[in-house]
């Protein structure tokens, strides 16, 4: 009861610190309506039929202060063909905004800025166009699913936006807020249904500290989705669908680990975010020499592709490349990848990084006939070092390579890579070890990270 | 047919080499005639009813030049209770030798040395007391079954002498003769039941090239033994007995590797016994160094135990600290055993011998609500290290041991070592290193084995 009481206690004083106030919700719904207005007119001016709408947390009053995304969703008729949509569509937000860029997603969108006054940049908004259709299972694209996203969650959320707030924080503290593939954590969507379930903050985190591998909630009771995710929360509005598809299992996995341990011992520094104190270089050094380990980073230019598609290549590109470090006899303790600025790499702590020349060629049993003299006639250059050994032929061979740095010099293109990540590669890569390391931006936060871990711990 | 006519050739050479001339073999029957006939005498004027019999090689003409060994059985009625045939069988041997040294086998025995006119040795004899059963089922000891043997082969062998010869000297030049725990090859009795089986020494080898595992000979066709040994040979006066159970597999395999190298290329090199040269210590040095690898030797004076009772231990106690050291994250490329003169050794050649003091280790995983707690509190003090890979917790600890003489100079007691092994170990024991390795009578042979293998290959 007391816990109860201070749980209660804590998440007031949170929410005080991160619920948008007055101020600031009158000014984002003032944007918000202002460039809605904009659009609406400028498509009657431009003779189309289109309809703009706020969505995202924005549209649901569910962002931390600060930190709102303006997201406006443009809506073309179904019978608008897809390349008008996508040409006049884009064509249209441009339009209103005094600067622009075009980004892509599964889709692609506007990101809009507009400037005050005197020409600075006062607020910003993603623009996207998308068709309205009449169900999510008609859907002509994912960005479709969006509006009935947004209407489920507006019609149902009042009352319990604090909550989600207070989810989302937690989740920020963890390091596993957002669903985008260098994080692999919650999404906004995804809290929302999360809260919707379970009515609050503190009891989806006594059912979340419970949670089993492959934990299905459907609020609807009408799941289709047959997949074998850690987390399986099905889509209100479309029955196949897992909103935690991108959750990762160690995601997952945090999520319940944190929820035991504020559960056990509330404290407000669950909602805190971790001191973004870079690592030093001489710190790195000193703390690799402590370990023992030698940590070797291949490094190269990021490849100029959003980061949903270049980590899902670099995670494969680190599978692989671990793959061919034990098949030539040394051992990974850890590795890890990473995009900072126009940096890509790959990071491996080893435990093994040297190996004696020789090594053991095991070849076929003796009894085998057949096989032993090809064994036999192939190995006849060093066959005075043939041996027996448990009824098999043993040959003493040269090894290719004694040293974790010369494989990866020279083995590294026969991994498989990924297309950009080995088209890049392919245009040169470095492979550094230990105090070969040059502290770029942002490497600093990156081995903070991997040597502190998550304040959550 | 030309390779026929080589290998005759071969082994005629061979044999004219190997076989004693009638000098030897006049002498050693005369030697021989004479201990059965003091033996006998002996104990008549005791009262004894034992009746002295010449057995082995000696007896069925199938020693190689130069190494006969004299065995003579000395057998008493069935009747005569156990401890006498100790006690007055063994006070017999004793009483008509010029010097003795009391044995021990499977049975205890008498080496017996016989002085010429001058006093110095002229002779050696083995005198074994055993008792005279019925048949080779009604043994009352292992040793009762020799003379049922020796009547077996005494029969039948004649005729077929140089092609035991020839065996012998094939396995002998390969390192396989002898059924002694040390070589665990083939035994003098079981040669001369390959050559009854197959007629010939060529015609032996034709059938070994083709042997698989648990090639099974039966001569007289009424074996029982169930046993899955690599090479099973009746006894054709026990049935229950395989004569080659004390073939290692890898002898097995050497013998089928020899047989078919000889074949396709004969050659009197194959009869040759390897060159004793011994290795130095500064060639043992310049070795290790090209291979790369570290070679630790566990040393201690070696128990005051028969061979046969102490390379069991050893090969135990090399598997018991192989695991050791691999349970210790190092990595084991080959092992060895010895002993040579007083001085007993395990030698470890290690791909892997110092790791990081970083160690991971991994708990349960996070969604085991109980087991998760339990880890959480017993690993409180660096939970600021813990971390979630793969859906468990992982821990980063302090590696008991970086280097592993470290860890079998405190760990070594802790493995299952056999107890003389055991007892010697717990009176002191060096663990020594590449360049620190003294080089002791015997160390230089033993490696010169160990690095160049036999000549066969």
């Amino acid at each position: 009861m007391k816990e109860k009481e201070e749980i209660k206690r804590i998440c007031r004083e949170v929410i005080e610190r991160i619920r948008p106030d007055e101020e600031e919700r009158r000014k984002v719904k003032a944007v918000t309506d202002l460039i809605i207005a904009k659009i609406n007119k400028k498509a009657s001016e431009m003779g189309m039929e289109a309809n703009a709408i706020s969505v995202g947390s924005t549209a649901r009053n569910t962002w931390i202060s600060g930190e709102a995304d303006i997201d406006i969703f443009i809506m073309f008729p179904v019978d608008v063909p897809e390349e008008d949509l996508k040409e006049k569509g884009l064509a249209l937000a441009k339009s209103i905004s005094d600067r622009y860029e075009e980004r892509y997603a599964s889709h692609p969108y506007i990101h809009a800025y507009f400037y005050d006054a005197e020409g600075r940049t006062e607020h910003e908004a993603d623009l996207v166009p998308c068709f309205s259709v009449k169900n999510a299972s008609a859907l002509k694209s994912a960005v479709d699913r969006t509006p009935f996203h947004n209407e489920y969650v507006r019609k149902r959320i009042p009352g319990l936006e604090e909550e989600v707030l207070l989810l989302k924080q937690f989740l920020k503290s963890s390091g596993i807020y957002g669903s985008e593939q260098r994080r692999k954590g919650f999404s906004g969507y995804l809290c929302e249904l999360l809260i919707l379930k379970y009515s609050s903050f503190a009891e989806l985190l006594r059912h979340a500290s419970n949670w089993k591998h492959g934990e299905r909630i459907d609020i609807e009771g009408r799941g289709k989705y047959k997949g074998e995710d850690p987390l399986i929360v099905i889509d209100p509005v479309d029955a196949n669908r897992n909103v935690a598809a991108a959750v990762s299992l160690d995601s997952f996995c945090r999520l319940i680990d944190s929820a035991r341990d504020f559960l056990a011992c509330p404290d407000a520094s669950f909602f805190a975010l971790a001191k973004k104190k870079e690592m030093s270089r001489a710190e790195f050094v000193k703390r690799i020499k402590e370990r023992g380990t030698e940590l070797v980073m291949v490094l190269f230019e990021a490849p100029d592709e959003v980061e949903d598609i270049l980590f899902p290549q670099l995670r494969k590109a680190e599978s692989s490349i671990a793959k061919l470090i034990e098949r030539n006899g040394f051992m990974v303790y850890r590795s890890d990848v990473s995009v900072e600025g126009n940096k890509a790499f790959l990071v491996f702590e080893l435990l093994v990084w040297t190996l004696p020349q020789v090594k053991k060629h095991v070849g076929p049993p003796v009894t085998s006939k057949y096989h032993s003299e090809q064994f036999k006639s192939k190995y006849k250059p060093i066959s005075f070092r043939k041996r027996i050994e448990n009824g098999r032929y043993v040959v003493e061979v040269k090894r290719n390579y004694t040293d974790v740095v010369e494989l990866l010099k020279n083995e590294l293109r026969s991994c498989s890579l990924g297309k950009h990540v080995s088209e890049s590669i392919d245009r040169g890569y470095e492979v550094l070890r230990n105090e070969e390391l040059r502290f770029f931006e942002g490497l600093g936060s990156f081995f903070r990270d991997y040597f502190c871990v998550a304040n959550s711990f």
